[in-house]
């Protein structure tokens, strides 16, 4: 079905916004926008508001640069959080799946992204400048990268590596080895490498 | 990766808006609400704009019951379309797939819906009535049944074919037979049953 003769204006609108999303052609957009003419007036008044309010009214925090309501976030601004441990990710998706561990209890740093050639992305469109000034002020004891592993992390981290290494603080990486649940046979063989170089002792693989 | 901490309100209202639509999970739903943060303001403000307009302003046709910018719909008031030939349909959806064949030129006529007993949709949720009095002005010669072929859809035509069997109008329903570019012997037995009872002759079956 071709889907071009639009019975109203205001529809054909809609369906053209909500097209422009990511993986969301016109029959999805269709669909979702006729869902929405079946609710209440006050749900879609509140769907439209909340991404005008959202668009208007967020804030990136002026310290770690995460998505906040507030000036400085919840989790820069949060004293029971150890300050001189600072997690460096890509974006604010990233802090999130980190939060859910509830395996870290430092600061984020969030670059924005991860130098990209390709797509035009060099080291003065991240927030790495920032980073530097950050442990620069001299309470910073160890940084973890949490990049991703793919050449574009790599580089970024080797990038940060370099800016880093005359101050006096720790970098670090997340581990890499076989995922928790993975069977061997199913394992690549370079994380399965690197996880024999880095092995650990029995004592300290429990907990989760 | 489990989802329930979000860094600011106004993001988890939005996620919140986006997830209640079918089909958008939270992680689809957070994904788009961050590809609409990096667009422009004014982008954003046209989206949610868009959606409290439609819901504001759209009208339904009040002769066929198509969504409409005005009281009457673009095709109810084309003067150059067949007002005697009328076409019903169970949503707007319908309509339009029906224009994009432009194998059609009378007028529709749209129920919102079928008869459901098991979803509680009985024939004085739909526009029957108003249907019956399109046909009762006198001006109407043929009404097309263009239901789904389904027992829903079967119980509709007929509680419809009973309501109008009184007046002098033609009934007709869509030809079911064998689709375009399907082979038969995947075609299911009883469309093709019902292709050979109402075979035509094969001077007719020339065209798209």
């Amino acid at each position: 079905m071709n889907i071009d003769k639009y019975p109203s204006r205001l529809l054909e609108n809609a369906v053209n916004e909500f097209s422009k999303l990511p993986g969301i052609g016109r029959k999805s957009a269709l669909r979702l926008v006729l869902h929405l003419l079946r609710q209440d007036t006050e749900q879609v008044h509140a769907f439209g508001k909340s991404l005008i309010q959202l668009r208007d009214e967020i804030k990136h925090c002026k310290v770690c640069h995460n998505i906040s309501d507030t000036e400085l976030c919840q989790i820069c601004s949060n004293p029971s959080r150890n300050a001189s441990v600072i997690c460096v990710v890509e974006n604010i998706r990233d802090v999130m799946s980190i939060e859910n561990t509830q395996q870290f209890n430092g600061l984020y740093h969030v670059l924005g992204g991860i130098i990209s050639p390709m797509d035009g992305i060099g080291p003065s469109d991240l927030e790495i400048d920032s980073l530097v000034n950050r442990v620069a002020s001299g309470e910073v004891i160890e940084i973890i990268l949490a990049l991703s592993t793919t050449m574009e992390g790599d580089t970024t981290n080797f990038y940060i590596f370099r800016k880093l290494k005359d101050f006096e603080v720790r970098i670090s990486t997340l581990a890499r080895g076989v995922s928790i649940g993975d069977e061997l046979e199913y394992t690549d063989e370079i994380t399965l490498g690197r996880s024999l170089v880095n092995r650990v002792p029995y004592e300290n693989s429990v907990g989760r």
